[in-house]
């Protein structure tokens, strides 16, 4: 076993455990100061709760031997309770301990993001029911077609997209963004629109600050959800490291003039919005392109996800925070565009379209989109409206309008909320 | 030397370094707006003076070889000044500087949770001159016992926990989390309640948020801290980084529940506080158990100190951020767990109770307690007592009132405190 | 091609990513409310045009074959676009593109220190063009003269300061800090003072825990800028790693003291500083000294620091968030001290004058520090005068008075700035 590159997915490790804290605060800047301790506490509590269902038997779903060698779900048994992974394996590339705490992360990121499209309406107890539902019905399945790759001596079979039709998914825009995006889609249409939407005071970012240090942070951790997937700290890894670097500051900068050209000024709330959608489409393409290929996915993605965050008001569901506008429509076009710009200089050794490649790739990332996306929406909506006829989905109005920090938790997020403070006057002593 | 193995230790050391920050943020979140710069500056500038004496001579007494061969104390001539760090020796398993600098942040971060116990009311030079003396004579030594093991050869001599009974304490359950956890009860004793505890405007939380994030950010760090523990790049760090991770996840969730229960609701503060009891609990045992054994001991971990913090009112003694409740307590129940839950399957190679090692490491893991608790709050005491009849330990009581930002650091930590802002009313504009 | 050493600069280099982020904490904070999502773009969007212009053309004017073998500036054509790096080279130390994505992030955070100095009165889109004009005139080359190695074997001739004159610099005390120290400089001076400095509501930090936090999260990535650029994790690295913490630390305590000594307290902002100050002068240092070295180079930055800010009350230039006082000073002082500290033990293995090395290493290094100083000055200047004679520096004195954000952004940073909030009184239900 290679020490350099267990070293490194350890650290990716860690780094993609940030990503949860990150988007903690991305979209808790992003609500009102009323609403950020559920959202903050939606995506902390689900990705525990998920990362507890991965022990016990999400990642014999996800990653056990194919049921049947159909690349649909895994073997539940193989890894239940995960004390399988204490045994130590020299001949293996990486420990399956290790792999498996990756991956953890995988499942707790992707499910916190379905998050924003619930923001300040939902129970917490039915959150954390749909989470742990949808984590076992939706998220491991799908990572097992996407993730999950056929031994090379053909003793474990893998998931029908990655071993199946081959489609190129480096790190998830199908698997994780796509599927979070369309998940987010269910799931707001069945919850239904926040009471006052679009304007409500609790609908508005109370801290751009917030937003703009989550982003970074998502920024950091990012490295190791690309880079790490690789599995190894070589050519690969460095590759799809440059590419996620560059591709997410071309995004910020095209999400920024597209705004600056239509609205008349670049702002925070676009800059990091251009960011994390960039890092959205690179993420399955990653591996797949050149720098320029990687500016160039970015830079479409931060302009197109600009406009598409806009469809929800149009169309009138309330993604609170984008989720669709940014996941799905993001992971949507680094998908398809590997089909474009994909080069077999890149790690994957894929040729696209814009390459001599034909259309053969883009109709493969067209089919794996397309499935990713129909079973994700019709599973998820299935869960949130069993949710909503036995328990129900939605707080009580009168507490939406006071504020779902303190019906569903007994907290505000801030002293100043709580009551006036008089302290003396040292102000001017 | 293995390169895989010293870019683990490297990433760890930074990772262990974001600690101190993020304890920062999680500690300075819990008190009010006008102590958060004096905790933030006790966290930071604790850690820094250890850092300072940690390079002149702190290394020395924890790890140079044991005085006497009695497995209390290091050489303290032996890395005095570090300098002989300078000398490459390609034999070792790691650069000696590296795993110095790796140990230095373990130093630090036991300090800064002392500091827990003492907010809003400790004068800011007595602070310093406590955490300077408590890290020579407390930290250091329980370092030594814990921390340094005997070389293979018999050259070296380490500590008599380690070494001599050899209990396990893969990360610090002993000598950073109890060690911290019953040194805070002694300062806390010593410097009396806060003015108004426990209902004082100072003692509430102003911002949940920052408490959230910190708990989050801990989390990422605490990958460096336990699996970066292994010292190299392998097995053993991932079933560490494994343990860790789930942990974790259970003691949030496992806190969340019992405060459903009994209280209505699962509160943020609930949340991040059972995130780090099960990370204090596993920190000990992450290398002895199993990703179920993890998984119990989180949950309990969460469980228990939901209902330890609470002790503190019965008893009255005003432990400002509960570091009696979750390190003492959380590091009692990992630290004891280990005789229940450790599996020879896992790297620390030793059977529990449960796995049919009947009580002996049971009774060697309550002995290194017993030794670690009496040694720290004894001394400890004794320190904080010396202080408080020498320079007084307490500041000012209409300074406490004023809170001690600006009394200590003539600061507010946010201009709305120092004064009204008129800047014109641009706002409807 | 040694996993262990890639390992750790992938990871390293994502630690320097986090310096972007944390350094718009870190100036964000030191703001008033309602600039700080200005100076937060001016970090992020800045550092985003510069990692575009890096995969462009950037990385082959620093890092290509010196044109002409002059050590002035690298071959435009060498790596325009990238595309070079995705072909694997089994013999490399590192992959190209590791090493492009590494030094990316210094131009990244070089840039992005520089709008320290123009706080709450610039375009942004005049920032965005001065980052894009800076780091291609200024930047790109300075890298070339530092950064940029001859090969061994003669084929690649590099930089005339680090392979002609041979300075030590470790990780950039002229390149990066005495670099944006100046530029800084140079643009305060061009940009002239903001509206009511230095008494403007908004020159004053509106939250001082942002500025803890991110001063904490520099700290943390400055292992990835320092030891990082050891490009290989062994014994250099592991010395580079411990004498950055200790530093660091030094530097905190040495500007607290200094600030405790003459004006009675510690302050927050003080200590934030020092830590900052001295990782800038440990920066070129941390490879050529011992840990007292370290020691002794950090706690005189931070008390030189201390004094140094002041000067620009004295000399009436709006350097609002001291980078002259800590970039420039803190560079110099570190770039100097090497001809005094440096020993031979250590990696750069160089003795300076206390080590019996005499005058030579000094001199060398007060040469580059000079070349550095006059270049950076005149260009940014000269670039300065330029965007300001053609489309202007200074934003509308009334939007100044305002608050930058909204007039660049639209946006305030926070909602209690946008208005009243009436949420009805759940408060005291």
């Amino acid at each position: 076993m290679d020490s350099g590159n267990v070293a490194w997915v350890l650290a990716s490790s860690a780094l993609v455990c940030l990503m949860v804290p990150a988007l903690a605060l991305f979209y808790g800047g992003m609500v009102g100061s009323r609403r950020i301790l559920n959202m903050m506490m939606m995506c902390i509590g689900g990705a525990s709760l998920v990362a507890v269902l991965w022990a016990l038997f999400g990642y014999s779903l996800a990653f056990g031997n194919s049921v049947g060698g159909l690349g649909l779900i895994g073997n539940l048994t193989e890894y239940l309770g995960m004390s399988q992974l204490l045994a130590d394996n020299p001949n293996a590339a990486l420990p399956g301990a290790l792999f498996a705490a990756f991956q953890l992360f995988f499942a707790c990121v992707t499910t916190a993001l379905v998050a924003g499209a619930a923001a300040g309406r939902m129970k917490f107890g039915a959150w954390m029911l749909f989470a742990g539902v949808w984590a076992t019905l939706v998220y491991f399945p799908i990572a097992h077609w996407v993730f999950a790759f056929s031994s090379a001596d053909g003793s474990v079979t893998g998931g029908w997209i990655a071993s199946g039709i081959k489609a190129i998914d480096f790190a998830g825009g199908t698997a994780v963004h796509m599927n979070a995006g369309v998940a987010a889609l269910a799931l707001a249409l069945v919850l239904g629109r926040s009471t006052g939407w679009p304007k409500s005071e609790h609908s508005k970012p109370h801290s751009r600050p917030l937003v703009l240090v989550g982003a970074g942070l998502l920024w950091v951790g990012w490295f190791g959800f690309n880079a790490g997937s690789a599995l190894a700290a070589g050519q690969s890894a460095s590759v799809v490291f440059l590419n996620t670097a560059v591709a997410a500051a071309a995004g910020l900068l095209a999400w920024a003039l597209a705004e600056r050209l239509r609205l008349g000024a670049a702002s925070s709330m676009g800059a990091a919005s251009g960011l994390i959608a960039a890092l959205v489409a690179i993420t399955p393409a990653c591996g797949a392109v050149s720098p320029l290929g990687a500016l160039a996915i970015g830079a479409i993605a931060g302009a197109v996800c600009s406009l598409a965050i806009e469809w929800k008001y149009r169309l009138g569901f309330d993604d609170s925070l984008d989720v669709v506008g940014v996941h799905l429509v993001g992971g949507l076009i680094g998908t398809l565009l590997i089909g474009l710009f994909a080069t077999a200089a890149a790690p994957n050794g894929v040729n696209g379209l814009f390459y001599g490649g034909g259309f053969r790739q883009l109709g493969i990332q067209a089919v794996a989109s397309a499935a990713v996306l129909a079973y994700s929406f019709t599973v998820t909506w299935l869960i949130a409206k069993a949710i909503d006829k036995t328990m129900g989905l939605r707080i009580d109005p009168a507490d939406e309008l006071r504020g779902i920090d303190l019906a569903a938790h007994a907290e505000f997020a801030y002293l100043t909320d709580e009551e006036p403070v008089d302290l003396g006057s040292p102000r001017r002593t």
